[in-house]
């Protein structure tokens, strides 16, 4: 049997108490240590947990035989920071599970998606959302989405790399941004266009900062991981909560 | 002091141990009980927490005069069906508490816009997020939305009303969608298209059926609250992901 399940954005006692439950019915506990980071290292989940937490690395997840043996054996907890569908290689694991028979829950918890509530931008105003990845020389695709997404929100993750110790800032998600309006110059981001940052997110570190792109390029905040949201079309008390954030 | 607390999708050990904790710190633990609906009645709630709980309606939330003056007093709680961003109305409840200088903490869960994944639809693929609610003759921006969000999947939120125990059904709103596309005619919502059909989402109840909408008509699941996902295109992951619930 295995469970997959979201441990929340921040620290060990983020993880919900059905978690833990299912937790401490499993033999091997796999934490995905490659999609974000919570503000705690695992010796704190171990010692909270009780159990031994194994850091598992992208391979080892997107493989999936690894897991896929244990379950077949034994109680598997998969831990995902955040809930359990941000990324997108878990699908293939449970369509495995699906096919081979073997038995999963999936426990929920918070995610960044829904967590940039914490803004003041409204949920139900947001299209789509976009990554921004370190390796964006060629790529475009970002900045197209903040143009179709129009009078609706923009919410861009940024890449990090846990192994390396090594997150996106805002700054250069910024700058990003620029380099491809520099070049298409289609004004969709432009003029010291308003920005709202979030750094750690959820965590009692948490800083947010909205300004206008200009201002912001001059902030160095050293909290991860961090996003970026290009609101769209402000609604006044999403403006008044955004006025908190100056 | 205020806590708001989401309080996840199904039972009573959805809640986060850091939102189990913070409630047992509470004087007044109050439910806002009218955006959605546990799988279990507050009676549950109130034994597991080891404190009485308030279910409290529309009104009381936003007027907010009761919360905030409580707040001032002692430690309260506000719990929330879900993460606690789903609504619009703390945005207002906020700023009075940033005015009046009330501490307050945010303890978030999962949410019905990320627990969709279970689909296997992918997050980053969904568009805006559109409301069907009740009293919707005159009201035909679902469809709009559904038809701004083109190659992107759409869900729908229904309406319900915890008060008289009432809940919209799947197929009420897929009658709302051919009503207003057989007004409009614009080829959103025809050729029985393929819909998403969840029901007590996130919950071990929960029924996810995808089929084209005419079959879906001929369904009645009464398992509540229930949301209506209208796919855009599909990769083929996505697509292997939903044959399981054909």
């Amino acid at each position: 049997m295995l469970y997959l399940i979201g441990i929340g954005l921040s620290d060990e006692k983020d993880i919900t108490v059905k978690g833990l439950e299912a937790i401490r019915q499993c033999d091997i506990v796999y934490l995905e240590s490659y999609t974000s980071k919570l503000q705690v290292g695992v010796d704190k989940l171990e010692e909270f947990y009780g159990k031994k937490v194994v850091a598992i690395d992208r391979n080892f997840v997107e493989d999936g035989s690894g897991i896929i043996e244990k379950s077949k054996e034994t109680n598997v907890a998969l831990l995902v920071v955040g809930d359990v569908f941000g990324a997108t290689t878990h699908m293939g694991l449970i369509l495995r599970l699906k096919k081979e028979s073997i038995g999963y829950e999936i426990i929920h918890n918070a995610s960044i998606l829904t967590v940039v509530g914490e803004t003041g931008l409204e949920l139900y105003k947001f299209g789509r959302v976009a990554s921004i990845p370190f390796e964006n020389s060629n790529i475009e695709s970002p900045y197209d989405v903040l143009k179709e997404n129009g009078d609706l929100h923009t919410l861009f993750l940024l890449d990090l790399d846990t192994k390396k110790n090594k997150f996106m800032r805002f700054d250069e998600a910024i700058e990003y941004l620029l380099r491809i309006e520099g070049k298409r110059k289609e004004g969709i981001f432009d003029d010291n266009k308003l920005c709202v940052v979030c750094c750690g997110l959820g965590s009692k570190k948490q800083v947010i900062k909205a300004r206008g792109f200009d201002d912001l390029l001059k902030e160095k905040i050293d909290i991860f991981p961090q996003c970026l949201i290009v609101p769209g079309k402000l609604h006044f008390v999403e403006e008044e909560m955004l006025e908190i954030f100056k």
